[in-house]
């Protein structure tokens, strides 16, 4: 069956509509151990949420981290990770308006109540109740789950989103509405990675043309920053990455110039100073390495350098930067979901995506699907992106 | 003899043009040694520099800290400190065109040379000549020192100035000449903290009306900050030090509420949070301390917080923060001399202080001026620096 013709199908039941829901999901039983996938059972949405039929997910190192679970706070397991991806409204919880069954749509990790102070202020994309908060593990309503095991043990969720299920509940500001048209394949990528590096581009950073800018790490969000910086005319795109596999990918993203740092004698800002007289305009530190944070700060220009830190720290490290290297004219300052607010703005970026719009010839979203497997093979998955040989490996529930 | 004759009066002398000048100067001998006033060499200016009798000058914290001599890198002795004054051209070296014999000028640390890329930029006032550097003890022309001991021993320079003395030798792009009917004592403010903090909330921060903000240290340039919010329409001013004798001073320049740390059980950031609905909006740290400056990041909203860090941290250091802190979107940056670009800003806002225009009417210079003693009483002066007695000290020379 045709991806289309797929979608259109994905409904075709008998209605689920209030009633408990049982699917296969990936369930995590404890931090590192492989993903479960097993029967479980999804709760209809209360107030406020909605039931989402995922129909395409994928795998980012938020959800790695998580796995690992590596920050002892974070852990709740039983869980189901997952934050990437596409679907169709299976049905909608009390006060839910703008959406309904049938609707296409993608999660947001970070999400939109619209309401309140952070919402109604023009200079945030934070939230109050659906911001990015990896400690949370249940619903924002009445702060219980609603995934359980066939034994009706609790399953927890994460990142508001919880996408390696067939089924997921989300709160309604945490879904985006997307226009029915376009390919929920290529969709699922607004979710995260596409989204965060075009954002931190385009919103955050403001990157203007002529500008040089360099990306250390050139995973799916380094390849998105370097699709935005293309497509804003950026006259130099410095790629930064240990794994040379990276940079055939990279130059069809339009990175210029690639440094590999393990065929240097000297520090990578060293390098980038000899090639850019002194420095670029930005750099997006992309590795979630603390090290390469530091090189990706000296890498600009004194006086007006702005960095943007996109990579995730897990270390308890704190910044290694010295306070007076603060007054060189060096800025530093961290995106999340690139500065979108997601429920408004995402509906735009996905027809522009969608309708050959001037982005669309610039963000080739297809590029990105390196790979596609079926949920029975999320394992597989994990291990193509902890490899490094994957940007993006679809799982098609 | 009055202010404004003495001024006058000062350059009647038979001219000193081209020829060495014998004059006292407050010298020190080593690391936190006291200063000794006596007889130096001052040669003439070379190329692009002036030479300028020095009416009257103050001492600021960054003097405090090269005198300490506490980063061994700094060290350089016998040396003259001092940067923030006010005096008269005594004569121009060969291509200094825009000032002459006569002139009343400020000395500026941060200086302009007008050609370089960072002077040709408008996103800093670094300048690559004459940009702050401390660790810079000579002239730019050839690398000698201008003054010396009787018996002709190099006497160091310190940050572009060293006011401490009857004469001093200065690049051109170092010297502000100002409107001949400015008050040299008043003006010789505009030479560090009064442009400092105005800048930090003008050109830095660009605090708008209405907003809420912190200033963590109530010395000079904190109380300068506050002036600088004030004349924008701050709603609240908040200023935190364990001096509670800042406080009374404060008052009259526009902080609202005061914060001693002394007096709480609580972080004072968590204080700020209670007092502000989660935070100011721009918090500024001039203190020099970095538990301090964690408080002052802290202290803002996040969303859309900004530190601005005016205090030198001679600590080795790092910063205390974690990366993913910045993903609150809390903002953090530094300010040298307030991005003022000194020679093409620093005339016209002499004017304002001068003329009664509205900055003047806000901006109240002489709050400032807390003593006056005679230059030869400069260990004096210093000892009611370091014990938080004096705003600013006037020395006259």
């Amino acid at each position: 069956m045709r991806e289309r013709e797929r979608e259109m199908a994905s409904l075709n039941d008998v209605s689920t509509k209030g009633k408990v829901i049982n699917c296969n999901a990936a369930v995590v039983w404890g931090p590192g151990k492989p993903f479960v996938i097993e029967e479980i059972q999804v709760e209809p949405p209360q107030n406020m949420e909605v039931r989402v039929k995922i129909l395409y997910t994928s795998i980012c190192h938020t959800d790695l981290n998580a796995w690992k679970g590596e920050n002892e706070s974070q852990q709740a397991f039983p869980r189901v990770l997952g934050h990437e991806a596409a679907g169709i409204i299976e049905s909608v919880g009390e006060g839910v308006l703008d959406m309904k069954e049938g609707d296409h749509v993608v999660p947001i990790f970070n999400g939109e109540c619209g309401d309140c102070v952070y919402c109604t202020s023009e200079k945030t994309n934070l939230c109050e109740k659906f911001r990015v908060n990896p400690m949370k593990s249940v619903m924002f309503n009445d702060g219980k789950t609603r995934f359980s095991t066939l034994d009706r043990k609790p399953i927890y969720h994460f990142l508001n989103t919880s996408t390696f299920s067939e089924y997921t509940v989300l709160d309604s500001g945490c879904v985006v509405k997307i226009d029915s048209k376009a390919s929920l394949k290529k969709m699922s990528l607004l979710s995260c990675c596409i989204s965060t590096g075009l954002g931190a581009v385009w919103n955050t950073a403001n990157v203007q043309g002529g500008s040089t800018l360099a990306i250390f790490g050139l995973g799916a969000v380094g390849l998105a920053v370097a699709e935005g910086a293309r497509s804003r005319g950026a006259s130099r795109i410095i790629g930064v990455d240990i794994n040379p596999e990276k940079f055939i990918k990279g130059r069809a993203m339009g990175i210029t110039d690639f440094i590999n740092p393990k065929d240097l004698e000297i520090y990578v800002h060293e390098k980038i100073w000899e090639m850019t007289e002194g420095g670029v305009d930005y750099s997006f530190e992309c590795a979630g390495n603390l090290d390469v944070l530091r090189e990706a700060f000296l890498s600009t220009h004194d006086g007006w350098g702005l960095t943007v830190i996109l990579g995730i720290h897990p270390s308890p490290r704190m910044l290694p930067l010295h306070p007076m290297e603060l007054f060189d004219g060096r800025r530093l300052t961290g995106t999340v979901f690139g500065d979108f607010k997601g429920k408004s703005q995402l509906p735009n970026l996905a027809l522009q995506c969608m309708n050959g719009a001037s982005i669309s010839r610039l963000v080739n979203l297809d590029e990105f699907i390196t790979h596609e497997l079926p949920f029975s093979k999320i394992n597989e998955a994990f291990k193509l992106l902890t490899n490094g040989e994957s940007l993006r490996c679809l799982l098609h529930l």
